[in-house]
Formats: C-alpha cells, sequence, structure tokens
C-alpha cells in the first residue's frame, strides 16, 4: 500500500508518545526509549504503557492505549509480535496517527507471512500510518524524538542538522548514522523502515525533500516496489537543488538473495537502478565516507558551473594524486590562463610549480599575504569552475591562519572550495572548526576531495528532461499489435518492430515443403537461412541458421544441414518454415526491451555478436524517450567510439541507431501489458548515413495473457 | 646511481646525528629537528653545526662538519642549495656515511638541473650515501630518530611498530603516516626520499624487507627507475611473507604531466604498473582507509586457505552489503555445511537468519554462550578459509564482552578473523583495545572489512612462479634477426615472427610490376591484398587493404585501386610491392611486443578490430615466459569468454595462443636491445585445435641501431 504526499509532520514533532510495551529497564527495548525521551531533551508528552506498572522513571503508566491521554501523535510499540495488530487497532480507536513498531517476527521470519498479512489488515482497517515492523525506530535530532532502540538512542546528539537518513536497514542504518555523526556532519533525522509493510523509503523521502529544514536526503536500500516513483522524486529533489544520496545494496547475486532473506525485498537488477541512479536528482555512493564526503561538499551550497577544477596543493605528491582522480572521476584540470600565468610567476617561490596543479611551497603558507594572492586568482581564473586547496598535514596555528584566511576569501566568490587536510583533529580543532563555520568543506584526503568534487559537478550538470508534448513529439503513434503463444518467433516479431518503423531485414518465409523443393532463389545472394521454430530461441547453439549463402546449391544443402541438425538438437519441435534472408551488412549491436516489474518499461542496448556476452557491454534508459535521450545513451556505452569513426573506419549512423531505440521505446511503452521483453539481436549499423537493420527477433509476451 | 643491498641500518639507529644549518628557532626547518631529538627521546647524541651560535638548547654547537666528534653516523643537511654538494663532500671527509638532504632547488626546479649533477659528482666523490635532495627526512620510531621537519616532527609518537612507510612525496607521505597513526597502526619507520638522486625507493624496500621488525613495507609512488628490480623485489617479499603495500599515482595523463614537473619522474604506462602489481607480493591500495586496512590485516598474522568467507552480522543490511562486496572482489560466500546448519538451527533465535551470510540477532550478542557457540561453528565450518564478523554500532560493556569472546574463540584457529564495528571509538574504547590486544583486525565498515579480507586472500594465492631450467624450457632457441630501416614492413615483420615459430598467413609479396600484370591467380581465392610500404603503418586508413577477394577481375581491380588511395593519402610513398594473402578466419585479436625503457622486454594481448580501440581491453606480462604464464595472461583478459565458448560458439585454441605469446615473449626478450615495439594485429584466433594466424606485423626496431 502507497500513500503519496502524506504529512509526516507530526512524526517528527509529536507532542506527545505512547510507548506501548514500556519497561523500567532502560537496557531492554521497550525502557530505552523511555530512558532516551525523558534525559536527552524532548519536549513533548511521554506515556508508557504496560499494564504491570504504575509508573515509570516518575511518569505514570497506563494500562492500555485506550487511557493515554491527549496529545499523543506516535505510539512506539515493543510488544511481541503476535499482539502488534491489535496495539495498531486500538491507536486508530485512539486517534493515534502514527505507529512505529520495532517488533519482528513478521514478513522476514518463515512462518511471519500470516501475521504480516494480519498487520497490513490493521494498516487498512485503522488508519494509521505504521512505520515497519522490524525496524529500529525513528530518531528525530531536532526535536529530541528518541523514537527506537540501539546505540544511537543510548545517548544525547549534540546537534542536529539538514541531512535525512531512510534506511532499510535498522542496525546497519544506525552504524552508518553514528559514523558520519563524529564527521562533522548533523543529520536532521533518521528513520528505519523496516518491513515497510505500510510506510515505504519513498513516502518518505517524498516528504522529507519537502521540509525547508532538510537540505540533503541520504538513503540506505536494498530495493524500492516503485521504480518510477524513484526516478519522479530524483527530478523532485534535482529540481529543488536537494540531492538524493542513495545507497544502494543487494547488487550481486550473493547480495540480492541475502536481501531477500532479510527483509523480503526483492528487487530489480542493479543495471537497472545504474541508469536511474544516472538520472537527475542522485548521487550514488558506496561506503560511510562517500556518504559523509558527499553531504559535506552539498552543505557547502556553491554550485560548480562545468567540469574544470583548479587545484593548489602544498605537496607535489597530492597534485599529482589530484590530477589522477580528477582525471578518472571525468572532471578536468586545464591549464592556468595567461594572466594568472603571468601574476603568479612574478611572486611565486623560485622552487613552485606554476602550473594545475599548483604545487606551491611551505613558504606560500607561512606567508599569508602570498596564500590570499594565489588562492585569489586561482577562484578569479576563468578556467576554473572550482577549487582544490590540499594543505597536507599543516596544524596548530598555521593551518588556523591559513583556515581563516581562506574563510575571508571564501566570501568573494561563489565557485565551490573544496579544502584537504590530512592534520589530525585533534592537533588543528581550532582550524577545522573556522573552515566548518565558514561553511568550507574539507576532506582528510585528496583523492576525497577529488570525489567530492565530482559529486558536485555531476549533480548540477545532471538537467531535467524537458518534457515535449507527448503526442506530438513521437515520430509514431501507438500501433496495436497481435501476437500470441509463450515466444513469438522471428517472423512476427519482426512484423511488430515494422509496425513502428523500425527497419528489418528483406526476408522470405518459406513454408517447408516449398523450402524443400526450391528452384529459383526467393531473394538475391549472398543470403542468410534459418528455421522458424518457436522452439528455438537461441538458433545458433541448435545449428539453425546459416550465413553467407552463395548460390542455390549451397542454399538447398544449407536448408536440409539446418533441419536435420534443429532435430538433433530439439527432437519434435514445431517449425514455421525456412526464413530467408539479405545479408545484413554493418557492425553488429544487440537492442532489446523489457517491462521490469519495478521500474516498468526499459531498453538495452549493447555491442553484439560474441563480444554481447563477453563483454556485458549494456547500457539502459527508461521507456519511453526521444531520439535525444537515444543519442545519450548510445554515446554512454563503450561502443560510443564507433559512432565517432575508428582508425580507418567510417562512423556509424548515429541518427538511425538513435531513431530505432525511440521507436522501441515507444513499442514497450505502449505495450508493457503485454510485451514481457522484445531481444533485437543482431541489429546492424551501418555508416553514417546508411542507417540500420534488424536481423533478428525474438518476442516474449508477458505470461497470463 | 643505483646500490643494491645496502646496510641502512645505521641510518635508522644512528649514535649521532650532525645537523648542518642547525637553528635556535624550533619553528624552522634547521630548528625542528635539534628541538625534535632533544624532547622525544632519541638516546644518540646530536651535533648541531651553525658557525653563528655556540650552543643550541643546551648542546654544543659546531662550526663546521670537520669539527663534530665521534660517534656520527647521519648528517641532516638544512643548507641552501647551493653549498649541499660541498656539505657532501665534507661529511665523506669527516667519515659520516649518511646524509639527509632536505634542501630543495634541485632537479625539481627549472634552473636545477646543474646543482643536481654537482651534487651526483660530489655522492659519488665521497662515497656518502644521500637520502633526497628535496625530501621530507627520515622518522625512525623504532630509536626516536626525528631526521627531518613538518607536522610529524612536531610531536612524539606514542609507539613503534612493524610497518615501514617509503614515499616519493614528502608532503603527502607524511600526511598519510600522521592519518593512519591514529588508527591502531604503528609504524616502525617513515623514509622521504626526494629527487632519489643516490638512493632510491628500491634500496629502502630491499633493505626493510630484511629488517626483523618490520612485518609490512607500504611505499607511495611515483615511479621507479628499475622496473624489473620492483618485480624481483614483489618475490622476496612474498617469500618472506610481508606485503609490499603499493600506493601508485601519476597514473593519468594529467597525472603523469604532474608527477614530471614535480620530482622530474617519468615512469612507465600504469597499465604496465598494473600487471607487476598483480604479481607476487604486492598489493595495491588507493587512499589512505586502505592502506590501513589491509595493513591491519596483515599484522594480524593468519593465511586464508582459500578465497570462502563466512559472514555473521548482527545487521542483516550489512550482511547484504558484504555479500555484494564480497563478490565483487572474488571472494566466495558457500553455503553453511549440512553439520553447521544443523547444529545452529538447534538453537537459533526465530529470527535469525540461518544461512551465509548468517544474520544473527542482537539475542545472540547478548548471550554470551550463544555468541561463542555460534562463532565457534563457522570457525570450525570446513566450507570457510575466513571469518568476518559484524556488530553494527554495538558500544559499552556489551562491546567489550563479546570483544573478550572473540579474543579467546580465535586462539583456537589459525583462520583470518575480521571484524567490524562501526561503534564511535569513544563509545567502545575497551572493545577495540581488547580487539587490538589479541591481534584481531577491527573495521570500521562492513565494506572495509570486506576488502582487507580480499586483499589477504590475493597476497597469498599469487605464488612465486616456478622457475624452469631456462633453455630447456625454451621452446624455440634464439634465433639472429636481421632487419633495418626505422620501421619494418609487414613482409619483414613476419620473417622474424616465423622464425620464432609464429605461424603467419599464407601470402606473396609481388614486385610492383609483377602485381599491375597478374594474370594466374598466386594463391587460392578468396584472398585479401595490400600494399606493402615502410611508409604505411595504418594501412586501413590509407585505403590499402582489400579483403575477401573472389577472383581475378576483382584483384586486379583492388590493386589499381589500392595504389591509388595509397598515393593519395601519402604522395610520394615507397612501395615494396603488393602482398597477396590467403583469408584467415576466426576470431579476431591483436598481440604485441615491447621494450619499455623501466620494465624492459613486455608483451600485450586483447581483442582486436574495431573492438581493440574502442574496449582497451589489453593485458601485460613480462617477457620472456612460458606457456603457463601466456595462458593465465589470455584468462584474465575481458576477452577470455570466448576460450571457453560463447553461445554456439566453439572455444577457441587457448593453447596456440599462448604458444603464440610465449614465443613472442622469447623473440622480445632475445633482441630487447633492438627492438622498441612489435604489433601483430590482427592475429586470428581458430576453434580449439584450429590453430592461430597471425595476418599482419610491423616492427619498429631501436632508435640508433
Amino acid at each position: 500500500m502507497t500513500a503519496r504526499g502524506t504529512d509526516f509532520g507530526r512524526l517528527l514533532e509529536p507532542r506527545g508518545i505512547a510507548v506501548v510495551g514500556a519497561s523500567a529497564n532502560p537496557g531492554r527495548v521497550g525502557g530505552q526509549p523511555v530512558f532516551a525521551l525523558t534525559e536527552f531533551g524532548y519536549a513533548g508528552s511521554v506515556y508508557p504503557i504496560n499494564p504491570k506498572y504504575r509508573e515509570i522513571r516518575g511518569l505514570p503508566c497506563y494500562a492500555d492505549i485506550a487511557s493515554v491521554p491527549d496529545p499523543c501523535d506516535v505510539a512506539l510499540i515493543a510488544l511481541p509480535a503476535d499482539v502488534v495488530p491489535q496495539a495498531v487497532l486500538d491507536c486508530g480507536e485512539r486517534g493515534i496517527r502514527f505507529a512505529v513498531v520495532l517488533s519482528a517476527g513478521f514478513g522476514e521470519t518463515p512462518g511471519g507471512a500470516d501475521l504480516q498479512r494480519r498487520l497490513e489488515e490493521a494498516v487498512a482497517a485503522s488508519g494509521v500510518r505504521v512505520i515497519g515492523p522490524n525496524c529500529q525506530g525513528v530518531l528525530g535530532l531536532r526535536n529530541r524524538v528518541y523514537c527506537g532502540f540501539g546505540a544511537p538512542f543510548q545517548y544525547a546528539h549534540p546537534e542536529s542538522g539538514s541531512v535525512a537518513l531512510v534506511t532499510q536497514s535498522g542496525g546497519f542504518g544506525y552504524a552508518v548514522f553514528g559514523l558520519a555523526d563524529t564527521s562533522w556532519m548533523a543529520f536532521n533525522c533518521v528513520i528505519s523502515t523496516g518491513n515497510e509493510v505500510d510506510v515505504e523509503t519513498l513516502d518518505l523521502i517524498d516528504y522529507l525533500l519537502d521540509r525547508v529544514d532538510v537540505e540533503i536526503v541520504a538513503t540506505y536500500i536494498e530495493g524500492v516496489r516503485d521504480g518510477r516513483r524513484l526516478l519522479a522524486l530524483g527530478e523532485k529533489a534535482r529540481a529543488l537543488g536537494k540531492p538524493i544520496i542513495v545507497w544502494k545494496v543487494g547488487n550481486s547475486s550473493t547480495g540480492r538473495a541475502a536481501a531477500a532473506s532479510h527483509t523480503a525485498n526483492l528487487s530489480a537488477d542493479y543495471e537497472i537502478y545504474r541508469a536511474a541512479f544516472q538520472r537527475p536528482g542522485f548521487v550514488p555512493v558506496r561506503d560511510v565516507d562517500d556518504m559523509v564526503d558527499v553531504a559535506k561538499a552539498f552543505l557547502h551550497r556553491r554550485r560548480p558551473a562545468g567540469p574544470r577544477v583548479g587545484v593548489m596543493s602544498i605537496s607535489g605528491g597530492a597534485g599529482v594524486l589530484l590530477a589522477d582522480r580528477c582525471e578518472e572521476l571525468h572532471l578536468q584540470l586545464p591549464p592556468l590562463s595567461q594572466s594568472s600565468l603571468a601574476e603568479l610567476r612574478s611572486f611565486m617561490p623560485q622552487f613552485a610549480s606554476v602550473a594545475n596543479p599548483l604545487d606551491v611551497t611551505a613558504q606560500v603558507f607561512n606567508d599569508l599575504a602570498m596564500f590570499r594572492r594565489v588562492v585569489g586568482i586561482l577562484l578569479r581564473d576563468p578556467h576554473y569552475d572550482q577549487i582544490i586547496v590540499y594543505n597536507a598535514s599543516i596544524q596548530g596555528d598555521t593551518a588556523l591562519r591559513f583556515a581563516n584566511e581562506l574563510a575571508a576569501i571564501a566570501s568573494e566568490t561563489s565557485k565551490p572550495i573544496l579544502v584537504g587536510s590530512s592534520a589530525l583533529p585533534s592537533r588543528a580543532a581550532a582550524a577545522f572548526e573556522a573552515l566548518a563555520k565558514a561553511q568550507l568543506p574539507c576532506f582528510p584526503t585528496p583523492g576525497r576531495a577529488a570525489a567530492a568534487a565530482a559529486a558536485l559537478f555531476s549533480f548540477w550538470r545532471n538537467e531535467l528532461p524537458v518534457r515535449a508534448a507527448p503526442a506530438a513529439a513521437r515520430p509514431v503513434g501507438r500501433v496495436e499489435l497481435s501476437f500470441d503463444g509463450e515466444r513469438v518467433g522471428e517472423h512476427d516479431a519482426k512484423r511488430c518492430l515494422q509496425a513502428y518503423g523500425i527497419p528489418t531485414v528483406r526476408e522470405v518465409l518459406l513454408p517447408l515443403e516449398q523450402a524443400l523443393a526450391l528452384r529459383d532463389p526467393p531473394l538475391p545472394f549472398p543470403l542468410v537461412a534459418k528455421i522458424d521454430s518457436p522452439d528455438l530461441p537461441h538458433k545458433s547453439e541448435a545449428g539453425a541458421v546459416r550465413a553467407g549463402i552463395r548460390d542455390l546449391s549451397e542454399l538447398r544443402a544449407a536448408i536440409g544441414e539446418m533441419l536435420e541438425s534443429a532435430n538433433r538438437y530439439r527432437p519434435g519441435l514445431r517449425i514455421n518454415g525456412v526464413t530467408v534472408q539479405e545479408m545484413a551488412v554493418g557492425t553488429e549491436f544487440l537492442a532489446g526491451a523489457l517491462s521490469d516489474p519495478y521500474f516498468g518499461p526499459i531498453v538495452a542496448f549493447g555491442l553484439g555478436g560474441i563480444y554481447a556476452e563477453t563483454l556485458r557491454d549494456i547500457v539502459h534508459e527508461f521507456a519511453p524517450f526521444d531520439a535525444g535521450a537515444a543519442r545519450r545513451m548510445i554515446l554512454s556505452s563503450r561502443g560510443a567510439a564507433l559512432f565517432g569513426g575508428v582508425r580507418g573506419q567510417p562512423p556509424l549512423d548515429l541518427d538511425a541507431t538513435a531513431a530505432m531505440l525511440s521507436r522501441l521505446s515507444l513499442l514497450i511503452a505502449d505495450h508493457a501489458d503485454r510485451i514481457a521483453a522484445i531481444d533485437v539481436n543482431p541489429v546492424f549499423v551501418g555508416p553514417q548515413g546508411r542507417g540500420i537493420v534488424a536481423a533478428d527477433a525474438l518476442l516474449v509476451p508477458r505470461a497470463g495473457r
């Protein structure tokens, strides 16, 4: 059950919280929140509920949910699993709007599916919005809402900030939070969603993006049910300028199996998520460090206009490393402008290397006037969109003076300034404080500064797509398609492609009798011949394809041999006939389309032939899309270079390939309810202006249709 | 100048240190070491040298190097660059064996080449072993040798350990050291090598590997001059069981340019270093964190017997992440053995997921007996070679109890046990201490634990090569080759391949007159025709190749057209004739060999044709090598799958391809003094048993030969 646009304000700013299953023991799951809510500054009312007690920590203890007084916005439920559905119904009766269910033993356990269904029914019947079950709770740092259990709920957090974290893994999500918390990164809230019986990760992200006190939403996910909503939230995030930092796990086969046994979370292939995260609004990360680094860079609130980075370093070695990393991450390190060069050369010490990276000496860091001048020149240089300043392990007073100077210069520009400092926090505390106060992000190694710069650039570069008027933009209108069976063979699959204007090779389907008694060539030689059968998805494995047939006798022989070979491969197979086709020429690619249960219609494209399986170079795009998006898709694949022309070969026909992919995207988008997948493999792409031609196709209808 | 096997013992354990250019100001480069050597526990003598002072910090100050009393093993030189060569000569006169030159202004500056040459001469004349110049010094933690300047020389380091760090970047290397130092990782020494006018990184690695108090050598390099010695040191390290943790920078084009302007360090392509680091003895890293993590894992002194990891986690989400990372890093997560499954199911809580990863619940961590039992089962399970235990952010007493329990169990096994804990150090200090005492490495995130496990596995898997008897193992003896010119054309290059037993396509080189007056087919059709010219390295770009020629009239036409096209492409080109060849069949690869100025003879191999430039899938191996090494090389390339058979295609001929590469390696190794490079492109590989055939070749002799 998915609700959109829910206002979760009272979940994060509750006037009163009932702890259902409260305990007087602060070590127990039902005891921790009572302790934390009364100790760490929560200003609302706390209502312990447990018939066994009269009071807990000086608060009156209530016998049941019905007895809780007003105001009460949230019930925190720490009861045995089997009584949870009734507790949710009781919350509904009592008018409590949100329930956070910590209890485990639902869909994630072998025998818990039934109980989870009962909980779903209680949610539907009561109207209560439920977080969990099997979650670790809600930690609202702004209002000191300690609604959960485990390490991060056991101490008072000093500050609240503007990073919201939504996590599908309680234990790990809170571990991440704990680690990140030490790194000058302040959280607004951390919400563990557990089995998501009602409220889903995407509901919370949707809401949190709208909050004025949230600037960044970070999320740890194993999978989402509605992939298209994820994409839409990315666009919302990009429009608001608030990144969704996304850490997706369960991407390997072992990882997916583990996720399935963990929160019963199945999800789309990681390849599809990868395509999703390349769209506007997302910044994918892989560990705590990069999550923290990316967040710091965005909290800085400066936006690079392009990929060009100016680097200044006190260490030549660090400059080399920065150059490596920037290049790896598709940033650019252009040379200094002529005027910067001239100015720098006029006063820089002899040992300095006046270039980009600018390898300054300790002297520059000791001479504040010189330091200011050098940084100012870099910042003003029109060749750079952002600046990285690395000061190695300069510590103490020197570091502080440099930090103050940098803070002063920073106010003169809106270009991002990323600082690298490998000094120990204990030896440069004042400097780090000064940088933080000036909102200058500081990273412990140059490599991490470069990665943060790249994240900034890629988020801001990724513009929102321009929505064309839906019908007018279509090169082809919706066409009804007719097909049936479990697999649609080549001939009929190609008819579907033709209906959407995708060129296919000229061919003739000869009935078997006619093929066996052939007297005249059905098309000009050279030809390809294939057995047409719904039972042969992989024809070449079955010896049911012959290419390069040059005359009639070869054609006759090939037909006989193929029939024999196919019958050996799959005795008793159904045969529609023999397809005879012109030989397509060009470079072999593959295209495909599928209806993903989570992300809907998707188109895939990559190098074909023997390289397809070897190189697994497949890019994906969400259907439908226009030729412009198709062009970007092609150019993001490994085969992109072929469209630019490789040594002595003319460039391949990009326009025709893009048109084909866009038409295929319309086909699958129009018929995603009936088509599970279409393979167009191989498709031959000719040189520029010579077009493309689909040489084979296979269509798999959706089961049960 | 390279010296091997130097005993640097007195550099790290000097009885006396002279500070040449000493200052009374502890903030100055000449003042820092006098302060640090007298404050932080150095037990030997300190001799400040500066004619301006009578004493510094209560020590008598000497007017010149000649006046320094015995014992004095090291001179630390902090003088203006122009007087450094004389100071080195003075050290030689005085019998001081080592000089550490901090001064800059030598080869790394535009005008400093001459001064660097003078310093080289002083080194040669004096016999003094010089570290630097332009370095940050030597920090020997065991004997409190503070011979340098900058942040890490400004405070007393509490402990010494067994990790030695050699760095080509002073500023960055010491920054790394400072950061790593906080992470439960104790260093033995840190040496900055600067411009390496005498002592090189490899000299120091060679020596440090032999020290009994060094277990790990870490190094930060921009490049080494003698690549073969690097490989030999890797083998020495592997034989000793002491890894060389290597952090190589200057790998991108921008990074290499920055390195060249930094310490004038040019080096081989990163592709070649990558091949080097895959050989025994090396563990490549990319940032401080992985350097620290890898070092921790090795200090643990346990050796995994294989790639199989058993994972136990209190967080299902972390289990999913661990599964992803292990799979990504080529580790395996096999299921539990039947007996482990049965035993675990008999007592594990209902909510736990009994599988690998084993998703235990908080209950297991709270019940010490149960925790011990679960870990014990995993450790004894014959399905696992190492174990990762992740406890999320469990802190305080619970964490300590768990750490003690783990320490007790660990003593019962020799399998590696890697612990993940995301608790803040301040909240689990006692637990971290207990783990450190038991030598159990602890990592802050599960991803970092998985990466460390992978590093352990790959170091120990990589066995030392078995050295075959040199002559007996050769499938072909040394053959003299004759060629001349700047480029050796196809025909002559192929003769060289043939001399080493590499099959080439059948072909005839027709003199131009004969080609233009052709009456009979020189070979059976279909044929390929090419212009043979030393001026056409890229024939297809010049339109000087035609394939698929099917009869004599086509051949005649092709010859005419090619000549016209080649003459248009390069007017006045030299033409040896027209080569007519049989059409090779098979899958297109490319092979090549080159003499690298740093690493010597090397062979390259990868997918050919249009994919070669598109995919840049090239693997390298150091020549000469036998067919077994060649087979491993082929199977490490992206094209490996083709040798196993791809959908409907028979597997390609691995043996013949390996034999070809091994023979090519003998050819280049035998003639590296005369050959700069050979391209064998394309080489067609047939199905198993059908061999290979080189269809084109080009040889570039070394310049000046």
